[in-house]
């Protein structure tokens, strides 16, 4: 393998995948393909297509190192690579916050490494059909390869690739998966939901929730408890709720006159 | 004109169409073309493409009449065009909501009509681009127009016609069309939502927002006030949506730890 991996080294750099989860295979699908792809999770025996299996310090040591684990586990993994990591690497994480594993990053990588935080935009339900058109967003955080990874994903995948810093994007974020995610909880408590009588409206719905039901818990959690502006955004969006449900319980009956 | 009627009347059956807002003006586009329409809406004056500008008394005395008017006004609608209406006539309405159409229907319109209810499950938005593939509901209330109806709406328009009772309708649309306003109101209130940082699901979620954001604010009363079965769907949609908040303000940090 050492042969294999000095031969590929001269063409394309060797990436590290740490978490082989359901976004890990996602990446290896993608990128396994093109590089030699060294991936490593303690809880996945089973040999991925497109992975090497590795040691965690054989995938940090890599020229390309991504974190695909729960954000919650993420300080913690960052300090394990630490000793492993080689001068000059790129680390990048893929978590669907961004202040938070900023910070982490920033705090336990060495300042030998690069740092992109990024957020894919989709998962494996979105991405089902390809990921051409797709959204990623990249936080630049340590070095300069924001910009060049950027047009790499445009040019290699067609992702539609957006710069923003971590506070930029956890401000959106909370609004579009902190929303998304919690109807999505409510209306799936709601089942069985009618699937003939429906509007197209209604479609769209279900297919937005639908997209998002079989997400780990770890996405809703890491979405709902480590964006540091979700509890404005579910506060705001409840007390509107509540709101509605008062009006409609004891107001508004003129409202029905015409 | 009367020989334009008569001339129209061997061919095809003349409708009266009671009723010119949003969705009157969408049967107009479709039916216009086709029959002799003949239009009555006491608060639009300027002409209506496809539509003969007539009297309450004119539209009603049609082989087939249309009460496109919001649901509330109904009843009023039905004891003014009953002395109007032709025997052997087929008296449609086509309201969000179902069991109190047919109620009133059956105990205002005299005994020599027939009566079909519809809930076109779809709006101007939502039929943009044609109605091919939309659904229309049908409830049959006196007389057997419903399935040759609905064979005829198969067949002209490609329309997924279902035919239903008007119970059945009202337990299917709380859910459809009850949660899809309530969550569409909501989102509305939180302006400005993100367009740029998007998921596909919050995209999804936006279109299904987007088709029912300008709907007549009757459109909405209805569904709220006039569908028997709607306070149960809101009651439990916003009990689940607060038990989801206290239980996200207050519990499952364990949830975060791994």
């Amino acid at each position: 393998m050492s042969q294999r991996s000095r031969k590929t080294r001269k063409v394309a750099p060797r990436i590290g995948l740490i978490g082989l989860g359901a976004f890990g295979r996602l990446i290896a699908a993608h990128l396994g393909g093109r590089f030699a792809l060294l991936g490593y999770d303690p809880q996945v025996q089973a040999p991925i297509k497109g992975v090497i299996a590795a040691t965690l310090a054989e995938a940090a040591a890599c020229d390309v190192v991504i974190l695909a684990a729960p954000v919650p586990a993420l300080r913690e993994i960052c300090r394990e690579i630490r000793p492993c990591l080689r001068a000059g690497a790129l680390v990048l994480d893929v978590g669907s916050v961004k202040v938070l594993p900023a910070q982490i990053m920033r705090e336990e990588l060495p300042d030998h490494v690069d740092i992109v935080g990024t957020h894919p935009m989709f998962g494996p339900q979105s991405a089902r059909g390809g990921v051409k058109g797709l959204k990623i967003v990249l936080c630049p955080i340590r070095g300069h390869w924001t910009r060049p990874l950027a047009g790499w994903l445009r040019q290699t995948f067609q992702l539609d690739a957006i710069i923003a810093t971590p506070e930029q994007h956890d401000r959106e974020a909370a609004m579009v998966q902190g929303l998304t995610h919690l109807i999505a909880k409510v209306l799936v408590e709601m089942e069985p939901l009618p699937r003939s009588m429906t509007t197209v409206s209604f479609d769209l719905l279900m297919r937005a929730v639908d997209m998002v039901r079989h997400d780990a818990p770890e996405v809703f959690y890491a979405i709902e408890r480590m964006n540091p502006f979700v509890p404005d955004v579910r506060r705001k969006f409840f007390g509107l709720a509540a709101d509605l449900a008062e009006h409609l319980e004891h107001n508004g009956e003129s409202q029905s006159s015409r």
